[in-house]
């Protein structure tokens, strides 16, 4: 049976093209259990692929015919076949890191075809250490980035014994009734997996309208970019990343102690979430600088920010809080990390401060700017706003403090990868979890050169800042 | 700069759906030269990736828009980006063949989008006996299954001690002008990649108007079909192999010396294609019997053959042979592997005599049948023909008969991968090299099931008709 499409996914899945796939992905690695035999990964893939039933989000593909008047219709797949979706992969030797990251750029270069549901699951072993990795992909028409790392977390558990849970894809049992147990743990436990596709974007209801495009949204957005607020206006150099891209990606990640972090925030009186900022900024002018290519100017970051609902003025299905965007001037034209960390902590501020003050219509378009960047900046770019209103997409989504557990695997860490764009060719992604800042940067890799460079920087960063903030000995 | 494509190859690409993918492909096994170090595979794929030029055949990708006014034509790709289509991927643990196999029958089973140029290889690292493997696979609307067997050995050399090899997708030094040197070896060293794609359906030409379907070619054919000539007429039991197909691919490889087949053959007065079949037919009577649902009267196979070109009345770019087809009744009613050999034996012999007394009509309809099956035989079922007129198609393809290398690995075996169609779900393509008899079985996972089977069953039916023939003691 078909069921209509909504504007969003429609729009997303319409954007598409071959130089620019719209899936979100996540990179998770996990230690085997203790005891674990030669067949471990094996068996894991058998319990990912041998699922019961499939939930209703994964068995579902987007279909258009003259019997369907040429709209786009949800058509459950009669002929869905799990081993297309659930693979089991290796890395060539030497298994390192690199040739994960090799194999997930590839993985996510990679367009999903709309005549079969829209993801794949990739569980892959060869790696030297023993861990275990799972490469994720799905299509943003289903869901956006942040509720793609949360259904991914959805069926883990923090019990390192309990063994017979289902993948993400699987209905989990008695999961539709809900449980008193399961509401306990409901934060990290509950199955996303359930609930129908359309409250995936119910938040983003007002990107909905903006994707049908018209009318006062557009024109809100329009003189948004080009007024004074800082929260909006901010103009964006021209950069080596602000151009068209093409299909293939490279995506490189890595993690930091929080509280590397955290004292880092508390020594300078600035919050983990600038001190993440810093750490980008420093990172894009180590490596513009390299390339020789660092503008005059300061970057400017699109960051996604939560609003509570009253000051977004939006209900969320995620329970509250609507997601708005704050533009911040990633300061790289100055030298020194210090300030750096202090002009972007002031800009974050001002920026939050802007929001607060900005009428209801101002912050729906900042919020719809700041959750579906792949479909709105096109069109801003289609109203005449040709100079990048900002350089690149730098999130930071809170994840799970606690160990998590999927069959007695420990989950070691979790990194979202995320939808370069014509004139965005690199996002920056991060979720914490478990005491570490997991970092996933995805990146065209024509126009982003060498994107593993950042890596690097990225971590001297975090030194520069500790020895700045006074935090560990020179 | 569009070219057009011509209707044979426009109509592989329109018959093409989900279910019936219509690439062909190729599996290699290759020895590593002796003081190959750890990073071999490494460098193996680095040198099939870097490669100066790329052939015209493997550059240009289908397209269709309102400018070409709806019409396929080919379009070079513009971003052409190599890494897309050559991979190094690895097998799982243990590394066996079935992982192999496994990874083979999965690259097998999904359609090469027309965005891309219509190809793909695989580097595949990981086989625990150390052997390197390669995946190829190219879309029909390129190359058929021969020439694509023949693409794949036209970059191999005798020479082990050479080096400085490029891969097959990339333009030879000096390929254009022919040298001396190269004209004494032409015949595996040739590069049929700088050959138009055209050439490759020369030989197609008359399917290239069956595909345009009206006329006097579909009257002969279903005539053909339905008249008391052996060479067309035989009537096909339903097998569960006559049914439709679903996407899902399973392949299984194997080999057997040539040696035992030319015995059996010599004591048999047979030809080793004859044995080839009864190989055949013996493992399908087996497989079909633990099944339960093996039909009482013999199955029919349809068996391309080569016809000289003054017999076949057309001209082939090949140089001299066509193709046309046979068909043979198998004898799987017959519990007797002698009496099984012998019959097949008399049956292609009849056949052979019947497509010789045909007429050129008739011969040219045989030969676009034998040909291209995947869209003829739908053709056949439109024109009201539903009774199968043959249950799988078998065909022997010769190959080179000595040791073959690439930049000094020694090619071990090569294992042609075909393309299940509705209502034929299983193809059994061979090909000799090097003493080999290389069996590759492609089939339909869900219309076909435990396919690996067959291969036992083929390995028992060498050793019954030896026994049979008295060339193995008992």
């Amino acid at each position: 049976m078909a069921t209509p499409i909504d504007p969003t996914s429609a729009a997303f899945l319409l954007a598409e093209n071959r130089n620019m796939p719209m899936h979100v992905g996540g990179l998770q690695l996990f230690r085997k259990p203790e005891g674990a035999g030669r067949g471990y990964v094996r068996e894991m893939y058998d319990a990912m692929r041998d699922v019961d039933e499939i939930a209703p989000l994964f068995i579902k593909h987007p279909y258009r015919s003259p019997r369907t008047a040429g709209q786009l219709v949800w058509k459950p797949d009669e002929q869905f076949d799990i081993e297309h979706h659930v693979r089991h992969s290796a890395l060539p030797q030497p298994g390192r890191v690199r040739e994960l990251l090799e194999l997930c750029s590839r993985l996510h270069s990679t367009r999903l075809a709309w005549e079969r549901p829209l993801w794949e699951a990739h569980v892959i072993e060869g790696l030297r250490d023993g861990r275990v990795a799972m490469y994720t992909k799905i299509h943003h028409a289903l869901v956006d980035g942040v509720s793609a790392m949360r259904l991914l977390q959805s069926v883990l558990t923090t019990d390192s014994d309990k063994r017979g849970m289902p993948a993400m894809w699987g209905v989990q049992p008695g999961s539709r009734a809900g449980t008193a147990s399961r509401r306990a743990n409901e934060e990290t436990e509950r199955s996303l997996a359930d609930v129908p596709v359309s409250a995936f974007h119910t938040a983003l209801g007002i990107t909905a309208e903006a994707a049908g495009m018209p009318g006062a949204l557009i024109k809100t957005l329009r003189a948004g970019v080009r007024n004074e607020t800082s929260s909006v206006s901010l103009h964006a150099p021209r950069t080596i990343l602000n151009q068209s891209i093409t299909g293939s990606r490279r995506f490189a990640a890595q993690d930091w102690p929080v509280e590397r972090l955290r004292g880092i925030g508390k020594a300078s009186g600035t919050t983990i979430n600038d001190v993440v900022l810093a750490m980008c900024a420093g990172a894009m002018r180590s490596y513009l600088l390299e390339l020789d290519v660092l503008p005059e100017t300061p970057l400017v970051a699109m960051v996604p920010v939560g609003l509570n609902a009253k000051q977004a003025g939006v209900a969320s299905a995620e329970g509250g809080n609507a997601v708005g965007s704050v533009m911040v001037q990633l300061a790289t034209d100055q030298p020194d990390p210090a300030d750096r960390l202090e002009s972007i902590h002031r800009s974050m501020k001002e920026g939050k401060e802007a929001l607060s003050s900005m009428t209801p219509t101002q912050i729906l378009a900042m919020s719809a700017i700041g959750q579906a960047p792949a479909i709105l900046t096109p069109l801003l770019r289609m109203q005449g706003i040709v100079r990048p209103p900002y350089n690149l997409i730098i999130s930071n989504v809170p994840g799970p403090r606690t160990t998590h557990y999927w069959n007695g695997a420990e989950l070691l860490g979790t990194y979202p990868l995320s939808i370069p764009i014509n004139g965005m060719a690199l996002n920056i992604t991060c979720t914490s979890y478990d005491g570490k800042m997991c970092f996933g940067l995805t990146g065209c890799r024509r126009t982003v050169p060498h994107l593993q460079r950042l890596l690097g920087f990225l971590d001297d960063e975090v030194a520069a800042l500790e020895k700045a903030a006074g935090v560990r000995g020179a």
